[in-house]
């Protein structure tokens, strides 16, 4: 199963929190990022469409941002669910995260149709907020580096659904 | 003309690099992002459709993300042109940016259903480097702060198309 994340943390989100246009399953205009353990890393694989570009031949730079986001939160949730002893897949609800802060680097222009890959180390900064280091991949090349600092979902967010 | 860019940027781009998935005009599937100048300062207002939600009721991240850094770019563009004595509308071809680093900070949800507006602030650190400060509110509310370091885009874009 190479390129492929089996068992996806969004997959066992509840489904009122399936609706993230970057990786809610629910979200069918979305881009539906799918991110899981790989060893111990993360990883979310995406193949932008012809329409994800910035200039022809080359992928959107907010694309890029977006996966290095969703990767970031949905790594989070992943390393707070080991935590408390659970894997995607098992049935149990993962936590939620929000990002408090995005940042990307742009390496090198990301061409066009590869194959994208983001890798995450997680790292606890305090029991409900975690930092994620993130390289984004086209193929085997390195095109971005990111980080992401996730915190856990707010109640203030429910109260307003 | 209240929140409305008569003269942006994008419009002036020529049609090779119109085609960015967050600002090109001819990108129709595209957020069409458009930037001008509103006094010293830059401005782009959007609003974000239905599914460009993180969790219902609130925007998503990533459209942040790509708001902000689009804003930035198209004010890199904005500032270096209005320094080579031209102004959006003038028909002379503006410069093109890509972004070389883009970090958001949200400061709190970002509710849906408003007009966000986005505020930028250039300053030159290099004749082809230029950095800006964003300010994302929604309507009145300030939800995201960021910052984009812009470099005029280099000729290796073009070859690769």
């Amino acid at each position: 199963m190479k390129n492929e994340v089996v068992h996806a943390i969004q997959d066992d989100y509840p489904d009122d929190f399936a609706w993230c246009f970057g990786c809610g399953r629910l979200n069918e205009e979305g881009y539906r990022f799918r991110t899981g353990w790989l060893g111990e890393e993360t990883v979310t694989y995406y193949e932008p469409s012809p329409k994800h570009i910035a200039i022809p031949g080359f992928v959107y730079g907010g694309l890029i941002a977006s996966l290095v986001d969703c990767h970031g939160t949905g790594s989070c949730a992943l390393a707070l669910h080991r935590k408390n002893g659970f894997e995607p897949g098992s049935g149990e609800a993962p936590p939620r995260f929000v990002t408090a802060s995005l940042n990307v680097n742009y390496l090198k222009p990301t061409p066009q149709g590869k194959l994208l890959k983001a890798v995450g180390k997680v790292e606890e900064i305090h029991p409900k907020k975690w930092k994620v280091t993130v390289e984004v991949f086209a193929d085997e090349t390195l095109c971005a580096m990111g980080e992401v600092v996730g915190v856990v979902m707010p109640s203030t967010f429910a109260q307003n659904e």
